[in-house]
């Protein structure tokens, strides 16, 4: 048996309703992979065979989930800047990804990997191309995933059943690295759109899902333009859409939903149960999508709700700290009343929300006995946020990925002092640099797919 | 001669218009605390008396300008959350700042500046009580700073020429501290608002501002709601108040803006050499104050921009980098437009903008031969920046400010290393943390001011 304590930490509480909590000096025994105790400090005792760590002064967060993200596209970090969300498709991502290999997704996810890990993210939902690799660096790195690997209409049948295949060999890759216990390591399935991918092929997701025990990871809804036009174009708005193919019904994570309208509340509420959101709130801001996810609404609907970065070709970082303060921010501005999306909320979004969006809504989010031991320890002792007369409010407005110390997932200790233990951030980086003008590369011209969710689907 | 070199750094250069740039491998000679010679790497040759700064990979920035804030409020970081504007000032700040003295206001001036260094910010412009004590702080901890000790009518023409006389005595503070040199201290006139301060008093201030040469930083047209409430209690917008009062003819620095109206531009226009505008973006959404700054208009108008962090008992940092992205991704939103507000106009607003709201805009600024040597160097090489495709989209949408290293005011290294060489940080801590406590205190009743920007004025 693996046993650690985390000794003499504070630790933030979150409760499935109400206040968030601090509970200063507790110990933390983990074994396992699992949290097994959480008591007043010295009630451990030391022994052969248990590892410690010193938490004084630290307070222990739920590990962050990065509900929504493409992680290799931090390669394209800053290569497409202050253009229109139709630019940024057509004249910038989508031909860049042109030059996608597995090589440089590769590289690419373990750099997103070492980004989140050293900033207290311990989980991520991604949905990208050539996910195997992106599985390979999660495993490595230690990080948590489920991973979506992307499929459109466009590139034809072969390519969406290539795209299943995909998820299959994930699953099998964490299965067996998990060696009979609990995946690290899991896969949903991924179609890109409402937009991208046709009803045909959203249906024969939905049946392989059902079938396989998948669920669904795709974006829907993004902006209200999209509901409007899929109302013009199929009578249908992207979440009926998602009904009627029996996606909802399967078990669906929707990256955005901004476009999520008032009629399609009930839809949702039919399959709360198997539905969550992702909302990646700096995007919206960055890419002038219009209003944000509706949370209040979808809260008051059943819908778990997480935070997510969506890929840092727009939001720069995979910084879930930043995503979850922009989220209480935009949040308050979209209902125009400072009072709500509370700090104890917004804690909630981004741990027990995330869980949720993670597909584990009961294994994962919580620092509380039988959940896996996934916690990053914060020091809120710097002078961005002292003094602290609330902890739980620097964790949320003060309190930056840097103030991250130590990270523990699955029961490892992954980030110990500020560095990575699980890998040499110098060659992670040394590799990216390499590589990172092949991805930029637009000479040879041509893109992946079209941007135009106004435009008749792709068959 | 006190002589400084920054060597082998790449250079931020900030135009006046048009796009920002970056020279790779420069030296930035220093002389008496002024830039004189940005240069190739290697020009400058080494000699006795003349410092050296080893730049290798940092990017050299100009010193961040925090362009209206309550330095103090530091103090009561955390202890005013999820609440209505009104309950924010009604039942949190104005009652907690009855507990202000000259010595808690020291000990938080000094938490204030240590973090504001610590993460780039070289010139602060400020508005509060005791800011004597504030000065002291600056001028111990080597930053830069504009203070103007604030008033209300509420508390009688004794209280308004005490902050006037308060206000010369900064002045006086700075100038001997300067030793003949051009003061790294100086003071404006701080009435607090148009809506707690009579015309009487906005116009006996104006005319003492135009016959001692100080300026008036004031808050004005905070939200739509007071702009519309100030046309009808007084048939005039705040910003007519301030022309009619002769505010604007002294030359003003104007705190939030938000209800700036289009009628008001052309007020605004006619004094554009003396005016500016102060946008502190996270505060808007987390108060729910509805449209934040219209900049694009002010622009337009020619009014210079600066961009603040406002008190941290609402902005919970004094982070400018904070400040300046939500800048860019909040007006990206105001406008809905994501090409508006580039990466360059931005860096723009928060240097160039900033020392005008300083009231220095041809002295500060800028990394450039003539100007102060006011600068951060910046460390890009950490994985939530790499690879870096543009630095100047790293820096408004990557950096933290915990990725500052090193920072020069005034010719002066004031943080080396991201460590305070002016000041003992854990002593500035230990002090904020022994009083913390005091400030909060609510149980002797009683607020220094009440908040009911639509109800009449106060006498």
């Amino acid at each position: 048996m693996v046993r650690l304590v985390v000794r003499n930490c504070s630790v933030l509480v979150v409760p499935v309703e109400g206040e968030c909590r601090v509970d200063e000096f507790q110990d933390i025994l983990i074994e396992d992979g699992v949290i097994v105790e959480v008591m007043p400090a010295g009630a451990i005792a030391a022994g052969t065979g248990l590892e410690e760590i010193d938490a004084t002064g630290l307070i222990a967060v739920p590990g962050l989930v990065n509900s929504h993200t493409h992680s290799p596209m931090v390669m394209m970090r800053g290569a497409a800047e202050d253009v229109s969300i139709d630019d940024w498709f057509n004249r910038k991502i989508w031909p860049m990804e042109m030059n996608l290999t597995p090589e440089r997704v590769k590289v690419g996810a373990r750099l997103a990997c070492a980004e989140m890990l050293l900033a207290g993210v311990t989980t991520f939902v991604d949905h990208y191309f050539h996910a195997d690799q992106i599985a390979a660096a999660a495993l490595e790195t230690g990080l948590r995933a489920d991973l979506a690997p992307t499929f459109f209409s466009s590139t034809g049948p072969d390519a969406r059943e290539a795209a299943y295949e995909a998820a299959r060999e994930i699953r099998r890759m964490g299965q067996s690295a998990a060696n009979g216990g609990p995946p690290r390591v899991t896969a949903s399935l991924g179609p890109h759109a409402t937009y991208t991918v046709s009803e045909e092929d959203l249906r024969r997701t939905a049946e392989v899902a059902r079938a396989e025990s998948f669920r669904i990871h795709l974006h829907a809804a993004e902006t209200e333009g999209q509901t409007k036009s899929s109302q013009e174009r199929v009578q249908a708005t992207p979440i009926e859409v998602l009904e009627r193919t029996g996606v909802l019904e399967a078990g669906a994570l929707i990256a955005h939903g901004c476009g999520i309208i008032d009629s399609d509340l009930p839809i949702l509420a039919r399959h709360g149960a198997r539905t969550s959101v992702a909302a990646c709130p700096k995007v919206y801001l960055k890419l002038a999508m219009g209003p944000t996810t509706p949370i209040k609404q979808l809260r008051e609907a059943g819908i778990a709700v997480g935070v997510g970065t969506d890929g840092a070709a727009v939001h720069n970082t995979l910084d879930v700290w930043e995503s979850l303060r922009l989220l209480a921010l935009t949040q308050k501005q979209r209902e125009q009343d400072a009072e709500w999306m509370t700090i104890s909320d917004t804690l909630r979004h981004a741990t027990r929300g995330g869980a949720a969006a993670a597909g584990q809504p009961d294994t994962l989010g919580a620092i509380e006995p039988g959940r896996r031991a996934d916690l990053a320890l914060v020091d809120l002792s710097g002078p961005h946020c002292q003094p602290v007369h609330d902890p739980r409010a620097a964790l949320v407005y003060s309190a930056r990925a840097s103030d991250v110390v130590t990270v523990v997932v699955d029961g490892n200790i992954v980030v110990r002092d500020r560095h990575l233990t699980t890998a040499n951030l110098q060659e992670i980086l040394h590799d990216a640099k390499s590589v990172a003008h092949t991805l930029v590369d637009l000479s040879q011209g041509g893109a992946i797919q079209h941007y135009a969710p106004d435009a008749e689907r792709n068959p």
